[in-house]
């Protein structure tokens, strides 16, 4: 079972009780299993992976101040939290399954938690995704999700299959995460409509879960951009040992934010090319793959786009009305200072 | 990816940025994969299933100043991280194969951090455990360890499956984790012996993987004690609808505290009872599974001890001298207030 807690002095008080922890997991996040061989309520759950396939795991961890504002609406924090890792099955091309909690919280709040977990539910539900364990306790907030899920033996994508010629995708608008984040920190003014627009990519992110699936024989890598398209695309030319250009006009942007004021076009552009928090997914494709994607994006909904071009160089070139930028905003560096 | 950090004025001053995140994972945290199809360094890692097998997943979240003191060996710290989720497979009989770590850490202290790997590192080689995923971060100070092991489809120990008649038994000497606590914590009074001995049981625990492996087909319940054996063992009555009698006298402790003084002897004995921590197993099997069990503690080098049987009567029933205690120390609540 869980790690004990140590108690008496150093334990804060009031703390959670054992009795209370298992008050709190069964009250807000046991249900009856549907998917597991055993779902919460021993030492470990019991998963009987699909045979064929590989299993891909990967673990996230949100922290109060860094990843999220602590005043966050509870139900988006269980959204995103899910979200997140979500987005790395879908940048792997797997079928989500099963995932596990690990909460530090730092009060028992019965109405924080109930919104906490029908946001993770909700989401969960969504995607046939089954919570099988967790682990609460009091702390600062921290809620650290791991997903596991599955994809048949060797067709998994991965950051490192790019190869020189292929077109160079991303599957929707970006910088809308990054320029909510501006926004609530008053360093630029958006109308509602462009906030509101904004603070549902920053807040509420769709994992491109369907599109990973269907990219599966079709994408030669794929990684979901939460760091920036600039770092992450890095990521793939880094693995594929292959350089890209970009057009700048080519990526695909909130549409409301084309009218955005001129003074405050150079900070789209950053956020655009180094915003993170996006969650859509960058990925690589034949160029004789365009028909097929053009075909996807209609039938998945998603605005699907080929932004540049898999080159030799081995670095990264954003174009501007066919001129290289001269220096690329790099992951969310660019707005520390 | 990993999730993007918030920036500017709401981040800590001085946060790890995704390069250097980026660059600690590299230093002290990845090494070439042995078992994993894919390893760290993609959005996911992939791994391949054994056929036949079930697989086992735990998670356990570690707060410092709650499950250990802020101060810590940073090497017995990596090592407990570990540790605890090992014993949630040794619970279960499974076999531990791969693990992921999710860390907040307050700055990025290079001693600190070369200590806690090779903590967690020595653990996993021992085990033969690799370590497939990451996510580090700033925040305070937080571990958060997923397991993933395997065992044969349907072969797993549970907590379900204890019958009246079944023995009780123990893996180990229980009570010296929070005995530990109790002496650091200034409220009890250890001889250097007693003290050495007892601090190794809360910072070194061993986790009983051989022992969980070797109990599939013996066992009939099985969970490992990590918030005291009244509590623990309660699980297994609750989940088996059964109830248990246990004679203190035959529970084994360290030798050394057979020589606590007269006045702390009440407090040895809460620690034995509800001391949680120790993470030994308890398990129940059939009274002609003793001979099995001697002889397995002889090869494993264990201290396997009965200390009980299962009853009808679906309460636990501790006897001293015979005579039933009037009342049960109950998780450690009892270190409470």
């Amino acid at each position: 079972v869980a790690a004990a807690a140590l108690t008496g002095p150093i334990e804060a008080a009031g703390a959670v009780s054992t009795l209370s922890e298992f008050a709190l997991i069964e009250r807000f996040f046991r249900r009856s299993s549907r998917s597991a061989v055993l779902g919460i309520g021993d030492d470990a759950a019991l998963l009987a992976p699909t045979a064929g396939c590989e299993i891909a795991v990967s673990v996230d961890m949100l922290v109060a101040g860094r990843h999220f504002f602590p005043d966050v609406d509870p139900r988006a924090l269980g959204h995103k939290a899910l979200a997140v890792n979500l987005s790395d099955m879908a940048a792997m091309g797997a079928q989500p399954r099963w995932a596990l909690l690990g909460a530090a919280l730092p009060d028992v709040d019965s109405d924080w938690l109930a919104a906490f977990s029908a946001g993770l539910f909700a989401l969960a539900d969504e995607f046939g995704v089954e919570l099988v364990g967790g682990d609460t306790t009091r702390g600062p907030l921290n809620v650290c999700v791991t997903i596991i899920g599955e994809a048949p033996s060797g067709r998994s994508l991965r950051r490192s299959g790019a190869v020189v010629g292929d077109r160079v995708w991303v599957s929707g608008p970006l910088g809308g995460a990054a320029l909510a984040l501006q926004a609530l920190q008053g360093r630029i003014g958006l109308t509602a409509e462009q906030r509101e627009a904004c603070e549902r990519c920053l807040l509420w992110p769709q994992p491109r879960v369907a599109l990973g699936l269907r990219l599966r024989g079709i994408a030669t890598s794929c990684i979901d951009i939460s760091d920036g398209l600039v770092g992450d695309l890095g990521h793939i030319l880094e693995a594929s040992a292959v350089g890209a250009e970009i057009d700048l006009a080519a990526i695909p942007r909130l549409a409301t934010l084309d009218r955005a004021a001129a003074a405050d076009k150079p900070l789209v552009r950053d956020c655009i090319l180094a915003g993170g928090d996006d969650y859509e997914l960058c990925f690589t494709a034949p160029a004789d793959s365009d028909g097929a994607l053009a075909a996807l994006a209609v039938e998945l909904g998603l605005a699907l786009a080929a932004i540049g071009t898999i080159t030799a160089s081995g670095r990264l070139v954003a174009r501007v009305d066919g001129v290289p930028m001269p220096a690329l905003p790099h992951g969310f560096d660019h707005f520390r200072g």
